[in-house]
């Protein structure tokens, strides 16, 4: 059986074939951005190191990192206790959020509210090179 | 507008009503594991600041620790930034997973099979007083 038949053997895609993946700073242990893996991208992500998920809104591969230079190198993949979902060590460049920011969860709830609790660390334009 | 409709207006939900929620221990950074909330569940986490999940397989308001004892109190909810995802702090109490491990987490892909990497901290009996 190959790498990716051994894993998915393990793993429990739902009714559209899709498992969320918590990408998670290895050693800082921040929460970067969860988004959503397939068949296809989680054997790319084996096969690379890079990790790739699946677009949902542009029904593609989505190699992270693409167009923006923040890649993500995996360090370490762990299934949980029923394999349906995955949590993702990896190495970021720079930032993980298309917004600029960090981490996708930049925004906390507090007294009624969502505050902004980090600020962008580069601008849109900068990141997608229209600046 | 109360407090959860503003907070409702800022989060998707999605065709069943759900919105995937990570709980991460406040302090250490631990992943701890991923579940599911929907707009009752989420109410009741704001209301009462102890973590409120919706079972999918029960369909029915899950409030963690519940049976187990291992309870999460709410520390911080971050939506990210499309808002189809809420990353909430946690001071977990005991063990998170219903395995008897500190994470959902335990188990790590090396060299093509899964590895435990995190000893049970309790068993699954003391969990559930069958021991």
């Amino acid at each position: 059986m190959s790498e990716i038949e051994t894993l998915l053997a393990q793993v429990k895609l739902d009714a559209d074939g899709l498992v969320p993946a918590i990408a998670q700073q290895h050693d800082t242990g921040e929460v970067l951005m969860m988004a959503w893996m397939n068949r296809d991208s989680l054997a790319e992500t084996l096969a690379t190191g890079q990790v790739c998920y699946w677009s949902r809104s542009r029904r593609s591969l989505w190699r992270k990192g693409e167009s923006s230079g923040q890649a993500q190198r995996l360090v370490s993949l762990r299934p949980d206790c029923d394999g349906d979902t995955l949590l993702l060590l990896v190495e970021q460049t720079g930032v993980a959020c298309h917004t600029g920011h960090r981490s996708c969860f930049y925004r906390e709830w507090r007294e009624g509210d969502l505050a902004e609790i980090a600020p962008p660390e580069v601008s849109e334009a900068e990141l997608y090179g229209k600046a």
